[in-house]
């Protein structure tokens, strides 16, 4: 008889607070209300009106309430398909190449679950989204790090994202005969770096001499402000290696969607969908289908091309605070986090933070401080280090400026706030 | 390093062809079109305006279309509190025992993965609900099988879903030390069998003696024409071991909106939460807030009693068919299937099903025949029984009437073309 019928599995027994109810938690005790939210993801901000609109509409169809396939919607797919087929060197097979999945999240563990076997191994790069650790796990494959480096001056003066850098001797000595897997994410969260050509050729033919399966994570496709490269489109030897992986919650503001999408050869593919049908049986049908209308309808309403837009200039505008209080500062390259170094920050002696703040790298207790003292919540990034490189990062907070200019200006006001601490 | 870079996981590399694909491709082959499709458990129409109102309200507000917290909004796990309290014997309290996932299916599968470790056992009685097998065997889980038994004369005469029947010494030999979960199924898919009191009892005692956790699989739970019983309502001894399955798809008429929820007590929920936040994260915005408008009105507007009522109906519709071909069914306790069982049916000597077909028992051969010939489709129940006690299903076919009341009459229609080959 089992004696203890309580006892959770190892994989969901982790006893670590997440930074994500820390923050919460500061935010509670913050001697400033209400709390600016720089932290999570999300943004302040609807996906734009043809969009909402396609999303009511299907709402009154009765096909779109119901299950929808496995796979995705024909129509999803097929728009898919049409909108990416650009970016790659021929025509996609809605059918065969393309399949949806809730979230990019679990189209990634679905990607590993078609994939590994117990002992595997698989490469990601440090800092990294936090859930392909457990992602990877789940299905009993094992994570190797390899570090991006941040700049060495980034704690003097301001640098590019770009160059937060990978050492590819390092990469290499990771890889041995259990390598099944390789996460890519470009562009980069936390650090907004957008992988050059020449970089991804590297690990792409890294991939290939080793026969490793990339798993591209470009859910912030739609936003560079450098030349962007799909590894998947470099090289036919490396296509059929790739699995790229898309996030329509990222692309239309729409986070809380949970639609996402794969892209690849079909020999790939068919596995990432039979994983995806055991794990969530279909996605969200409505919202499918309102997503295929978005893609078919994007370029009209010249939607990919605002949204860079506007999300650079808001990059820009909380920089200016930056730049004003000369504080060192990794300049994005795509997506929406600013890393920003506080270095400089002289955190109060005797400070009373709680013992699991306490106990963490200075990132955390700066990210405490600043909510708490300033009412601006920003993400410690060592929360996506292991705690060997950890040290790389604890100088460093994430903020993420997919809010409203409106909460951008206040972000700022309160980052002056931290001018007294600076220096 | 890998020599195959593409050979699949063993969970997904099964080949043998799904039900859902053979009843498709049954369909293209068809003789008769349009097709009455009375196979998958979807429904032929919308939720209630009430609900698509919640939902196009939602697609509105910025926060119902960014991330939900990974447990679920608050707002709907107070509305599922407040209108399960009176089923319980206490009033359950939202922010503990009550978790929200990404569908039933991937709640039961974030149940399992927060419980099972490789080799434990999981007892699963048959006819199954077929995701079960691959939300068990993910985690490393092992199923262990216990037959519902048929009806002795169910080839001869009208009986109730009722007489389907469990051995318990059977269960109990089921039984041992790897033994931690039991997933239960009431009103049950496909049989429609309403578990009494007593039966609940007894299954709850040994799991009590044997500290086995029970996993309540009531999808169904508005749909019972006779005394429904929750088990995690028998005692307090059965409370602490049971996390009970809902499923707002299936109440609503929503099935593709993949919203589902446990409920159960905090030690058990709490891993629960966890598994599901590294699957899926969180669950879709929009449609939460709208599943919670639909709890929270649904009694105003009496539809609970409505949708037992109209289903009751439909069965009764459907079943008239039957009655009037002198085909014996077993009649539904509960949910939208009905059995029929097709023992009279005398299918055309030599006639010509495909290999996958023909390799199958008698009820797949009976489902292509009834799709290519008769035009109308329904699904063999033997894909949800292991190879050893699919001879108890191999005459029977389950039908889901969840559809409008002018294609239940279509399938009667259909139905009657039958006559020519009962004996
Ligand atoms: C790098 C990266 N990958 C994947 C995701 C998850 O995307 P989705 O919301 O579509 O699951 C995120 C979300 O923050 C992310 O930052
Ligand atoms: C018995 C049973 N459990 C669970 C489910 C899945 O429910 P959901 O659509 O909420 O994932 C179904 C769907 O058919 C079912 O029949």
């Amino acid at each position: 008889m089992v004696q203890d019928p309580f006892k959770p599995a190892k994989r969901v027994s982790g006893q670590r607070q997440d930074v994500w109810s820390i923050v919460n938690e500061a935010a509670e005790a913050s001697n400033v209300k209400p709390m600016v939210n720089m932290g999570q993801g999300f943004f302040g901000y609807n996906p734009p009106d043809f969009v909402i609109n396609a999303a009511k509409e299907a709402l009154g169809r009765v096909e779109c309430n119901q299950y929808s396939p496995t796979k995705g919607r024909p129509r999803l797919k097929k728009a898919i398909a049409d909108a990416y087929s650009p970016f790659f060197d021929h025509q996609l097979n809605p059918d065969t190449e393309v399949t949806i999945t809730t979230g990019a999240n679990e189209g990634m563990l679905s990607a590993f679950m078609g994939f590994l076997e117990q002992g595997d191994e698989v490469i990601v790069f440090e800092p990294f989204f936090d859930q392909y650790i457990s992602n990877i796990e789940m299905p009993g494959g094992k994570v190797v790090y390899v570090p991006l480096r941040p700049p060495k001056d980034g704690d003097k003066k301001t640098t590019s994202a770009g160059e937060w850098s990978l050492d590819l001797k390092e990469l290499e000595a990771a890889i041995n005969e259990r390598t099944r897997m390789l996460v890519l994410n470009s562009p980069h969260n936390p650090i907004g770096k957008v992988f050059t050509k020449d970089e991804l050729q590297a690990i792409g033919d890294l991939c290939v001499k080793h026969n490793i399966i990339i798993l591209s994570d470009e859910v912030y496709d739609r936003l560079y402000y450098v030349p962007f490269t799909r590894i998947g489109n470099l090289s036919p030897e490396i296509a059929r290696l790739t699995l790229t992986v898309g996030s329509a919650g990222k692309n239309f503001y729409a986070t809380g969607w949970r639609v996402g999408f794969l892209i690849g050869p079909e020999h790939l593919i068919k596995y990432v969908s039979a994983a995806h049908t055991r794990i969530c049986f279909s996605s969200v049908s409505p919202l499918q289908e309102a997503t295929a209308v978005a893609f078919e309808q994007a370029d009209a309403h010249n939607f990919w091309e605002d949204s860079k837009r506007e999300m650079q200039a808001k990059v820009k505008l909380f920089c200016e605070v930056l730049d004003e209080l000369d504080l060192p500062y990794s300049i994005p390259e795509g997506g929406y986090f600013v890393m920003v170094n506080l270095a400089k920050i002289k955190l109060p002696e005797g400070y009373d933070f709680p013992p699991h703040v306490a106990s963490r790298p200075r990132d955390f207790q700066l990210s405490w401080f600043l909510i708490k003292e300033v009412g601006l919540a920003a993400i410690p990034p060592t929360e996506f280090f292991t705690d060997e490189h950890a040290y790389m990062a604890e100088d460093w907070l994430r903020f993420a400026v997919c809010k409203n200019d409106d909460v951008l200006e206040l972000a700022k006001e309160r980052m002056r706030g931290l001018r007294k601490y600076i220096q």
